[in-house]
């Protein structure tokens, strides 16, 4: 069930076909799930901002950091250069390295890349040492490989999957949620679409009606609340033809759709904002055939709508995350799914569902 | 009527004795409101750290660029040394020169400063031309000057008041608004205060209830409301011992609670955050007597709990903005306050209040 | 007499026809000189990107402060946006409300601008008050909006002029300076040019010779020189289609041919970098035809040139700078111009000169 | 032979006893230099702040990208935290992932730290793919664990060494260079040590000297060394009681140190500088004991010195680079080094040795 099928709706855009980062045209994720004995509850998530050869077609690109404390590995050549050449790769934070070598390694043997010397791998991750027995290092090269080849266009698995299979977000299980927005015609048509990786803490608001502070859990409302610092990674693609300079101004807005969540960036938690621009007419070639390329961008007075449609769509697909999620035992440890049971009851109470 | 007049309650802490900037021991604030005629509606608004000599002893500061369609003044030496040496003023977008020019000559007038040669004027903005003359530029000197010389602690006179004067925010009349945290002492025990001038649009909730989906009015329900681009600053005060770096965590926090409101940061915003800290032992001597300083830092693992009064006060000091700022009719156009008959049967119906 | 004039030679690229930044196509510069009495020492630059309306005709630019003591008016907006709307006005740090004020006026009274109510004014200064009544203030409105309206393309008037009447560098008399690069045509033949206000310190060097060394006169040589913390304005413009972020990396550069020079950007030194394009087709209408905008961008591999460029004109406009500049008396103080009769001997010495 | 061995005397200020990066009391430098077969030419160079554990016990640091293509991994937690909690680990491009794999590795297993479950490795690099065979990755984890292992104090090998062993600069062998200065007493007293792993383009300087000019090898002079895009990264320690804010300022200064040496920061380079200080009592512990650390920091005033040794330790350091690198060949090809009988000619030439 996601939110919407709860009848939460969040924002007043609409959404895209599968209310997922991959109603962006050409957008693929993938996830590899590690759920193994006792103790190995985590995985590797990728998304591909399109099927062809990422570093011969590099994509504009951008990062905000909301709170840098995490390993966010290949951000300051993104932003240096405004691009992105190869899959976003999201893991645990001690296996970042992992999905890094697995990426090099994918982007050297593609057909083309026979002579590349440079690869930009950009590796996000959460902590999920809580569940999950980090320091284990149980990613293997072979399974973010694996996320990167099986990834695919339509519906995007949620919740105990890939990069969120460990993780814990408001006290609760967290996980990978995704949803999008598709702004009307008059707007420039343009999609956006979000997925993230959730792991934070705060004060939970599900379309604004106060869950964590009727379910008394938020941080500081008790001790061990306090330590569930964690991250929050935020992929956001978009088709409109925005350069990197605006993807920044983009990405920062989906920090604030993290916000409405009654997130507080937590001075423990890597909350990362990246995001590209899937135009096709933006692509940018390895080796450029001439000095200068022409390009047609979205001027900054059409931004704003694409600015609205980033919140909502962060906003949505960190719940998403949370209705995914399921009951997780791992590590010694068990974190529990929000429980739909009571938490529909409060939205009911507060009108946010019917 | 304050928001809590109303039986809003906004966040989880506790909030300080005024529910105002000035709850952070020494910060004043003073405004001075032009009204006259049918065209003038703007004014200035003063914040002073501490009641000495600015200049002679700075208080650590930093800035953070939510977006950075705006004209804040003296903001890269901020950034650069990591202090403020100056009163914070907000006024109209093409009175900012009048502004630094009025504290610049505050500030070489003051006893003790009579070799200063070099002033930085922390001057920010925001544009009320809709109800304003702005062309007519109708600050002067004199009322930069008094709104610095007349500010108080206590109480803060808040809505049409100020650089609040002829503000419009979510379409209704926006204003000055503020808030306080006051953490308990168990969290460090430290206030963080805070003030804004709000002048931007977005889709307008009240402790999380969707009052502007519900009046239909919002940025892209109509195409006025599409160029309701103003900006919102937003300064903090705590008097936790925080540092610069620290200190721009912070303000980045208080962006978080502009989101939480409905802001959208929409192109031709300039939100803008200031942040200070008034700690004693933390000011920093324009001459210093040695070459080192001694200082008591609070360490970053303490700081989360600052960030989320940061965010909850800037969510509040917003909302407060919008109860209290009244009709406002000037420059041929009028903007009507945020109707409480109609906003409060919504939240009541959201069971925001009861 | 300027550096080139007496035989020295600053790296490997051929200079423009006037080694000016006028060889910018359409780049203009104009100057206020104020010198009265004993005390008056000070002036005003300004430096036109284009001679249409600025702010109906923005242009790409970008900032990169390398050392952020100093008032930089307007850099916030220019950074976000990415682009400049009003022409650059350099002056002393006293006087920067002074000249955004005038800017904004001559901004809101320039024809087609009638309805205009916001204006990003870029005002840079350094501190000129050694050898200025800096505290007097004696810029005004009318002086900043001659440098403007008496800007021309062609020669460039250096040394004691304009904003740099009263300035001091390396303990000479320092002042306004200029160069240019013209890129040979299989590097894509744009021009690139530079002109700074030097009031900076630190060893220097000319063409690698150390001068500095050799006079005996540098920072932390004597207690005198220690407080030779000025600043360096220093403004980059180019012909080459490039856009706000790869114009940050060219701002860069020219922070290294202040370095060059042997200037230190010392703690209190505000050495600031403002680089624009007048490249036509990237010109941004202030109130765009269509939501997007077609351009024809420099790729990133094709920018190194221009870097070279910027870092070559940097150096040489300074040190043209200190050899225009004449002996200065003001302010109860005096300021020796750079001693050519010792200075040529030296770089004689070191065979930078035959 | 070093530079000042050839009687190169670069800057105005004393350097510490072994003229290296270990003059700053309790700094390690340690190598592992790969040079196999035919192709194999590269290596691990890990610098580390102290003895103790680095983790446990924190160090100020910051970062400054002067030209972010590159993969520095870990830069974005050190900027925000302020801190280093791993050694600076080099190495070449595509083993980025095997360092931070290695140190993450060595970070867990050390005493103390059998609990910590995140942890920030700070790995740099540049590409060495010329002569190094570098798509074979041939760098091992083990040859990290030996180049923190086996770090020492004292003299530090330069030239072909650790990660310097098959990169150019300039058109010659480049390598590991170090250098650094001891502040006069009545400056504080304070050392700054440098080192850096030459590998990028420019016209080379030899304290002023035009050596690349005159062997007419310099980027642009031919199109083969156009390509000569590696990087530089540089390393900045230093004792003076220094937080991050002012550290990213001496980094600055670093990077305009590169710039006399005649480096253009090309866009193909990725130059990064790296500072930190291991002032004890900055030290910043993993779990602190109390909310806030005491801590006696340098004020602004008195950075303008220490800013002053960063840039003339890192132009020496580069120089020392090119003075101790050796022919090299591999790969298929071959890099000549320095050529020491036809520069000190130059250099007499020039006056600048005797």
């Amino acid at each position: 069930m996601r939110a919407r099928d709860y009848g939460i709706n969040i924002g007043v855009l609409p959404v895209g076909l599968f209310n997922a980062i991959t109603d962006v045209p050409g957008v693929k994720v993938g996830h590899t799930t590690l759920i193994k004995g006792n103790h190995i509850r985590t995985g590797v998530t990728a998304i591909l901002p399109h099927s062809g050869n990422l570093f011969q077609q590099k994509v504009p690109a951008a990062i905000f950091a909301g709170n840098g404390f995490g390993k966010l590995a290949g951000s300051t050549q993104v932003m240096e250069l405004g691009n992105l050449e190869s899959p976003v790769v999201l893991t645990n934070t001690l296996n970042v390295a992992t999905a890094m070598d697995a990426v090099v390694g994918y982007t050297l043997q593609q057909k083309g890349n026979e002579k590349v010397q440079s690869v930009n791998a950009l590796v996000g991750e959460t902590n999920d040492g809580y569940l999950n027995d980090i320091r284990g290092r149980h990613v293997s090269r072979q399974d973010v490989l694996q996320a990167i080849q099986t990834a695919t266009g339509g519906n995007v698995t949620e919740g105990n999957v890939g990069a969120g299979t460990g993780t814990v977000c408001f006290g609760f299980k967290g996980g990978i949620g995704t949803s999008s927005r598709k702004l009307p015609k008059s707007m420039g048509g343009y999609t956006i679409g979000v997925i993230v990786q959730t792991n934070f803490g705060g004060v939970l608001q599900i379309a604004g009606a106060p869950v964590g502070k009727e379910l008394g859990t938020f941080t500081f409302s008790n001790q061990l609340l306090n330590n569930v610092d964690g991250s929050c990674m935020i992929v956001v693609a978009t088709d409109a033809p925005v350069d990197s300079r605006n993807l920044e101004r983009l990405a920062k807005r989906a920090f604030m759709g993290l916000a409405k969540t009654g997130g507080i960036a937590s001075n423990g938690s890597g909350d990362y904002v990246i995001a590209f621009s899937t135009a096709e007419q933006l692509r940018i070639a390895h080796s450029p055939a001439s000095p200068t390329q022409g390009t047609e961008l979205l001027t900054n007075d059409y931004t704003s709508a694409l600015f609205m449609g980033a919140i909502e769509a962060t906003e949505e697909a960190i719940i998403n995350s949370l209705f995914a999620a399921e009951n997780m035992k791992g590590n010694g440890k068990e974190v529990a799914a929000l429980p739909a049971d009571k938490v529909i009851p409060i939205l009911k109470h507060y009108n946010t569902v019917k």
